[in-house]
């Protein structure tokens, strides 16, 4: 994701200086005007906006406060913008270490596909501090259409977990209703029109129901990224103290999934997971 | 849902008799046109369309099949239709009993509330023979707005059962996701709001979250229907020998409500289980 948002930065005439582990995105986007950096360190050092789009919060971390990180070189006053999907008790812990360096941070994970993040269409939700907000709003602007002010830190990452509890669930739904509508003789197709008309539509129904419908599992958004983001509303549900049944269910079977190889296909190969358990058939598992 | 039904069939100049255990929808249809008959049997005799719409099974089987029922009137070439919704084996059993008294069946259950009746904006999914579904096409219209032709008898009441799949895990995805909204301190509204505009969005979202927020548990659609729905689905699921863990799961939700007196409610009542689930006080367990 992070290349596509960078180039719409760009595109917007911001003056952006670059990292990336691996070179050649680097590389790319120099070319295209970008200063190529040797660390987070030297990105912060001329950064009044420093942005992190990261897989993980162990990645997170380390670029904010490893060895040559963006701690390193953070200016007085500067935002640090985490987009990553990550615990919302995980940004307000890195928020407490920016502050006390002397910057300000922003939680703003997106919901959006590659796609989006290349029209720069990305929906952004954001939690910090409102004055941090209101300085790096044109450049949130210049990758997402949909920039929404949540509250204090944690809470853009609160959201992007409250967003993927109805994802999944709604995912789960068209899976165990394309399963039932298929073993019924139903023309599938015929049923995801019929119920996207009505009172069981969803984005999810409208989106990944023809994929599955045509067996089309390419990713749009990961199965293992979706365990990843279930793994995260467990935590925050566990330390909040609420039970999530149905989505801790759906996180086990993205788990299942992942561990049986499906990890790099869309969510919709839930689809996949869903057929397996309805198998007549014990050849698979024979010896 | 019968009566605001009737009403749209009399609008558009159809020549109607009615029947209804209790007198006073009768005598109202009657005022504006209708004719008012003693029995289904009454009804049937003088109709070459009949029509029911009735809570249940039990219901559907004493009027069509009962003493003074439809299929004692039939006329030859009739052409008896279900609205209810009932297990598709049960559809296909009664269309054998019709046919086999000379007329044709058609399941045609509904997607929509009482006001989309009321508009004649119901979704109706129909099953059955196509030269019966083409003889009623113009009455159905007057009561629904999109009408879908799914196969033969059961296909109808399939779609139906597929419908409120996707309904109840979409509708468990929304409680769950404002369970955690809430209790992580968001704005529930601007959640709301946020979730919609992307891959988490769904009817259910849109309709009910903000009834939720708002604490409006009023029925659309009450409780002890969801409840009674998602049992044939569970039935079916099991004739036809496929597991649906979740939809299974959100059925025993359901069942809950339906038995701690929220009966009545609508479907959104569930989050008021979700709440009771997460409790700190046991105040209301102390004897």
């Amino acid at each position: 994701m992070g290349k596509p948002m960078a180039k719409n930065i760009l595109g917007k005439n911001f003056r952006l200086a670059v990292y990336n582990r691996s070179r050649a995105p680097v590389d790319e986007l120099a070319s295209m005007g970008a200063f190529p950096c040797k660390s987070p360190a030297d990105v912060a050092m001329r950064s009044d906006v420093v942005i992190t789009m990261l897989p993980d919060e162990v990645a997170v971390e380390q670029v904010l406060a490893g060895p040559s990180g963006v701690l390193e070189g953070l200016r007085p006053g500067a935002v640090f913008v985490d987009m990553s999907t990550v615990s919302p008790f995980f940004s307000r812990r890195m928020a407490e270490l920016v502050e006390s360096r002397g910057g300000l941070m922003l939680d703003a994970p997106v919901s959006g596909s590659t796609f989006a993040a290349e029209q720069g269409a990305l929906t952004i939700m954001v939690g910090g501090p409102r004055e941090a907000f209101e300085k790096v709003l044109d450049v949130l602007q210049a990758m997402g259409k949909n920039i929404f002010y949540m509250g204090e830190n944690g809470a853009g990452s609160f959201t992007k977990l409250c967003n993927q509890v109805a994802v999944a669930l709604n995912l789960q739904g068209v899976c165990e209703m394309l399963l039932l509508a298929s073993k019924a003789g139903l023309e599938v197709k015929k049923v995801i029109e019929v119920v996207s008309t009505g009172a069981g539509g969803s984005w999810q129904l409208s989106n990944l129901g023809p994929r599955i419908a045509s067996r089309d599992f390419r990713p749009g958004f990961k199965v293992s990224h979706m365990r990843k983001d279930l793994r995260l509303v467990r935590e925050a549900a566990e330390r909040l103290g609420i039970p999530l049944p149905g989505t801790s269910f759906a996180s086990e079977l993205f788990k299942s999934l992942d561990v049986l190889g499906y990890g790099s296909e869309g969510t919709q190969a839930l689809y996949e997971l869903y057929e397996r358990l309805s198998e007549t058939s014990r050849n698979r598992s024979e010896p």
